[in-house]
């Protein structure tokens, strides 16, 4: 049966745009999730059109081949990994920026872009796209939609999904669902987009998208303030929230995270050896606004206690401070591999998941770093375990799953951006229940009758 | 059959939540959309818990009668009418503010709490509740939630979807869904709470809803200016779009609706007589920067042709100024009924839609005010017609259906705000196609296998 898909592909889409060689083939078969379960494909798929995907979509739904899309591989679920015996479908190659109308604000774009390249694109025409995984020079446009990804800029201009106006979606049969629109406002029928966004693969190939796009906003002005106690910065983060500002980008690092970016970067944050968080904002509402914006983000942090506030409306300054949050899971790599878990909780709750992810690293032996995107209370625990140690990465394994059950307990979720895919299948269950879960399963089978797309990721038929 | 229904839902919910006088069932039989047909219902019931909506649900499932949800009825699409031997399951019951947490910016809200009560409320803590439909004063969340209504701040604030994060929602077999989060951002599953959010009451009954809320904004300034030609606004708003302004408002008249707005509110709104449109605009980002993003605005509206352009940050000039576009459809009574239709295009092409609509004005012999926002391509035609001439209302059908034409073909869609309800089936399936209109009733069938819930609106399975 495989091999007559395979010679089927080759037939239809020709014999480049058919990868079979299994040492080829690995390099597709994972992302960057070490926990994750993954298999070996019969084939990996590149397409360059609509039409390539509706070929291989018809050609593995006649064999009973399952479906494994996926775009760069950037993912931190496993969404992507193969299953033993599947086609996996590379939307890489669907690569072309369709159409921008600055005219409309809007723009066409296929999966397989960049969101790097989509970015500067559009920048030229003043436009922004928000959406700025960390992953964002090497993630594809199709995979932020599969994921929903979010993002540093999400705290003020939201999620993927929030960007869609539109979609075109291969459907398990073959056929080519266009959907949503191209004005700012609709309800002509049900937001199927927006089901279509963040399902992981699981219901359909997009091929492309209609996106809103934002005006760009001015050079931002950029905050550092360091905090003696991890509740201080978490209360000044719930009264950001409390007083109505709404900052460009608001970052958490906990002590851990510092003390790695500073040994990291060979510099100190000025941050003073009894910090233990450090919050840094941005402010895109330029001049006067912006200056009046960051004043009273100093005095909060102030206020919550802070002993060092720095701000500065320099660019190229902002982005070096910014820089010490960015490299933050380069810089753990110092210690081992590192495992970076993502929940998402109330914003005043932030400071209890910090203490709680402490808790977790000192029961289970394990340096654990908290960073995360504090405006939105997406926080991304990062445990660090050695390579070489079973027992180190079944301890870390521990750890992944404790953080998920603090994080449901503050009333959180389980995933903020990164997804289910195939490693939180159980936490989706608990976090949504049986009707939940009934629910999800009457949608795909509703739409993929045969389980061809991606099965067993995010959950079981 | 349907005398046991009835039987057992008085059982169940008691004498007082169940209503049978078909002189009273006749006052919840239909909404504001005087196209749209609608039936004799066999009974009324007003439940006032979930409890009671899983009940009524459970007694129409086991009984195969149908059940429209409604809320106040203000909705313009009929989904809300009646059809022969349903129960209407009224929610304005359920009217609770369950609770505002202010710290993380977020509220829970029951279906029956009237639109304003709930803006209201959250603004005693400083928050504000962004979706404004025209009837805010009298239409209820679950209604908003349930058409994804708009309003006049959508420019800046979006629609209801865009504040919804996650529902309660009874399903067909009675069970309750809870789906969706508190947080800010989360991608555990399928995001169901947004295919519930303007699907018309067809998937289930909504009984609850956690929203985010935004920053109370600044007191806004306004600024009004008319214009010797409808293209000329049409570029005005074309270059807001282009030069990135987000005003928190921007409105466009046509002529007709100047003259109707002067004529009941007997005054002169300094247009001149020759005025063919007129934009009307608001900032609430406060201060100094609202004067900056007022006097670019009147740059644009002077370079695109404006004969008059006044700007004040006085509210309550402000107020009156705005008072000329909230009259219009009152206005319009003077010289007949009115049918709004609804329709959305491209921000580039306002001009050619109301263009389109004077000339299937003169075509029709009937008089055809456009109003709309102009900030989302968002324009609602309203066509006046005799009460008494059953020619001027078929006329009037004729009128309705060409404008959504008209709006097709500039690539726009057939409803903006109101929905499809009983009204623009047909046009639904024109907008969405043969694949689009499958996925739609494999989704219905998947989730309400019995066609239980608003049964022929939106469209037929």
């Amino acid at each position: 049966m495989n091999d007559s898909v395979v010679a089927r592909l080759v037939q239809e889409l020709g014999k480049d745009a058919v990868l079979t060689d299994p040492d080829v083939t690995a390099a597709y078969s994972r992302d960057m999730m070490p926990l994750a379960p993954y298999g070996s494909p019969v084939a990996v798929v590149l397409p360059t059109d609509v039409a390539g995907v509706q070929a291989t979509v018809r050609a593995c739904a006649d064999a009973g081949v399952p479906i494994v899309p996926r775009g760069a591989g950037s993912g931190l679920s496993g969404a992507a990994n193969a299953v033993d015996g599947c086609v996996v479908l590379v939307l890489t190659k669907l690569d072309r920026i369709v159409e921008i109308d600055a005219g409309n604000r809007i723009a066409v774009v296929q999966p397989g872009v960049v969101n790097l390249d989509f970015r500067n694109a559009v920048e030229k025409d003043g436009l922004f796209y928000p959406p700025d995984p960390s992953s964002y020079d090497w993630c594809t446009i199709g995979g932020n939609l599969s994921t929903n990804a979010g993002g540093l800029c999400c705290v003020k201009y939201g999620v993927t999904t929030d960007s869609v106006l539109g979609l075109e979606v291969v459907l398990a049969d073959g056929s080519v669902l266009r959907t949503g629109r191209r004005t700012v406002k609709g309800v002509a029928g049900y937001d199927l987009a927006k089901l279509f966004v963040g399902s992981e693969g699981t219901l359909g190939v997009i091929t492309e998208a209609t996106v809103a796009l934002k005006p760009l906003p001015q050079a931002p002005a950029t905050l550092v303030a360091g905090f003696p106690a991890t509740a201080a910065a978490g209360d000044a983060v719930a009264r950001v929230v409390r007083e109505g500002l709404v900052p460009s980008l608001l970052e958490i690092m906990d002590s851990t995270s510092i003390k790695a970016a500073e040994n990291h970067l060979k510099t100190d944050l000025g941050t003073g050896s009894n910090c233990q968080a450090l919050l840094l904002a941005q402010s895109d509402t330029g001049g006067e606004a912006a200056r009046r914006e960051l004043a009273v983000l100093e005095q909060i942090c102030t206020d919550s206690g802070a002993d060092m506030v720095y701000a500065t409306d320099d660019l190229a300054e902002g982005r070096m401070l910014l820089q010490a949050r960015r490299v933050v899971l380069t810089a753990l790599e110092h210690y081992g591999v590192w495992l970076t878990d993502d929940v998402c909780v109330p914003r005043t709750r932030i400071a209890e998941l910090i203490s709680g992810c402490q808790q977790i690293g000192e029961d289970v032996g394990l340096r654990i770093a908290v960073v995360g995107h504090a405006g939105d209370g997406n926080m991304h625990p990062t445990i660090v375990y050695s390579p070489d140690s079973e027992d180190e990465f079944a301890r870390a394994r521990v750890a992944f799953d404790r953080i998920l059950e603090v994080g449901l307990s503050l009333g959180g979720t389980v995933t903020g951006e990164h997804g289910v895919g195939k490693i939180k299948r159980e936490w989706l269950e608990r976090e949504i229940g049986p009707v939940g879960m009934r629910v999800h399963r009457e949608i795909k089978r509703a739409l993929d009758p045969g389980n061809l797309f991606n099965p067993g990721s995010m959950f079981s038929l």
